[in-house]
């Protein structure tokens, strides 16, 4: 009976695994990671850094999801959505002076599944009102439109005593 | 002849079909994340706390991917590693009185797909020494161990002027 199943089945066994072998292969938990995440996260942040670096907070803004749901986490606690975050940095950093000149470094992109990823950073602003600088957290999500920032904590860096 | 392919192709994916179903309800991009996420991690999150207010910093650090990867962003920089970040835990909270009451509140638990977590939260330490504060960004990842933080960043709220 047994062997019977499997001389009826085993075509059609086969045929599906043929159909099904690529959608197989990018699914599930032993999926390998996006290749292509590092790359365009990295990118990303490049041209937020440069929009920063031309005063075009709005541009900068374009790394971030576009959702109510954004979340913004640094020593004033978490501002979430969208326009609230660019309402956020329009405030501290009123104008280009202000603004200054912005280098990210130290980038550690870990991607989390196909679709998410972790990125590690430092952030240096150079500038004639005073210098500062700290550590990001960016989580990363692929949506339809690209890749986005869901969620970034930055931090400042301790004064030196 | 398509359909004669199909005919001798069906019983078999029919067959198939039935022994990948589950597999596929629970794979691939359109996956729905998995509800047991945001419990188990809050669940770990009540066992840190519960840890550290009984002066048990190692219990604590069982949240924590046993890892050379494991990354804690804080003021002072990134410290990677497991051993590191229970050495800086020491280091900061040498004993239970400055280790103090942990209180974690508003957690917000965000699935990256079935495998990751984003948590958002707030930190406070009751202590004789000095009351404590923050925000915490958490991502968890699933391991055949269980679910794990493999990174940490942890910031104290400004100071009132």
């Amino acid at each position: 009976m047994k062997s019977r199943i499997l001389s009826v089945a085993l075509p059609g066994i086969i045929l599906l695994a043929l159909i099904l072998w690529p959608e197989q292969q990018g699914s599930g938990q032993s999926a390998s990671p996006d290749d292509a995440a590092p790359a365009t996260v990295t990118a990303i942040l490049n041209e937020q850094q440069a929009a920063w670096n031309r005063g075009d907070v709005e541009g900068f803004m374009k790394g971030y999801w576009n959702s109510t749901e954004v979340t913004f986490a640094g020593s004033s606690g978490i501002t979430r959505g969208w326009q609230p975050v660019l309402a956020r940095y329009r405030k501290n950093y009123p104008d280009q002076q202000a603004m200054g000149q912005l280098d990210f470094s130290e980038l550690d992109v870990h991607p989390l599944g196909k679709d998410a990823a972790l990125v590690l950073g430092r952030w240096h602003l150079q500038r004639s009102s005073g210098e500062l600088g700290g550590i990001f957290t960016l989580v990363f999500q692929r949506f339809p439109e690209g890749w986005r920032i869901i969620h970034d904590h930055t931090s400042l860096d301790a004064k030196k005593p």
